[in-house]
């Protein structure tokens, strides 16, 4: 049995940005030196997330279309913003990102399990790990646990 | 140290439609020799997902209501579908399905990881692992990825 | 190779209260004796989640407002509550929680996979555990399996 843990620090360009990181992934794999097992990729942060789906820029448009519709960005109340009452966990660079809060728990996508058979990811054709920036962009890190023999 | 990959193809009977693939994790664990560890179950594909829940005819029929009420499969434009102007991933058979995607990434439902406990899947009493269809139908590999003593 | 399942049960004080889990993770940690390896959280329920997030009042009354909003618990038809139609799965104490089950399916938070990094979970800055309850309270179960050396 054989592990190892790993991260790999992106950022994205800009807010609603995706970075593909299915190569970061594979690299994970390989270094650890497994060949059957499983893969944990987890993102270490509360403001985006971890996809799973086509690279498609038109599927990766309709996605963000439809989420930043449903949870707007904008001219919505969040408490989370409201500086006024707030009072918990306040910080000197803090950001109105109740929005990408909301979102982020909508979507609960900060970690995924995968498994690696003949020492890569066992995805479908069609499937990628995408990184989705979802409030302004900064350093993030991503996190690999890799088990198996 | 015992661990074992081992891959179901199913198909659904049309669009969300739902299949109960319970009894495919309880032999999947069974057939690893596996009596404390976890099971990892992962849906190889992009337009359906794996759903933990209750299998009642009606909670399943208000799911489907309600997310195909938040996401419209017809009545409103993916750029997924706009083959005038999409480019990447075409493929002979390409079908509209922008709609499955969006609905696949905002439920983020590709992976789950269950403990197993005394053999069997750790599942609370009402919970069942359900697949969900919500492309047109056709074959899906799920794999299960068993590891533990 | 060490691994360990241990099990906490909790009870939120109202619907839509949100409990902090993160020192029930630690301790599973702590128990199992893991340095380095990976924790997979596990809520055997189908009307309630596990949330990794920032533990925030705002931030988690604007998801309660938001989720509420998108898939109300009252003044909407259930099937899962039309005990005039409705088969499968009675008993006695059958409650009105269509939304709840509605509401779990969309969230699709039932487990996460987190890795163990000396000795702790690998969170980031603001990331917590937190249970959240979408049904009348009662007593949950949530399973930790830990691994690693």
């Amino acid at each position: 049995m054989k592990s190892a843990t790993t991260t790999v620090t992106i950022a994205a360009s800009e807010r609603y940005a995706y970075l593909d990181l299915t190569e970061d992934l594979e690299r994970a794999i390989k270094d650890a030196g497994v060949t059957d097992g499983a893969v944990i990729a987890f993102c270490e942060h509360t403001t985006c997330a971890l996809l799973i789906n086509e690279w498609e820029d038109g599927a990766l448009a309709d996605f963000r279309r439809r989420v930043t519709g449903m949870i707007p960005d904008a001219d919505v109340y969040y408490e989370h913003d409201d500086f006024a009452i707030r009072t918990q966990n306040m910080h000197e660079d803090e950001r109105a990102n109740g929005h990408a809060h909301v979102k982020a728990m909508l979507l609960s996508a900060t970690s995924h399990a995968i498994p690696v058979v003949a020492g890569a990811p066992g995805l479908g054709t069609w499937q990628r790990l995408i990184f989705f920036e979802m409030d302004e962009p900064k350093d993030r890190r991503i996190t690999f646990h890799v088990f198996g023999s």
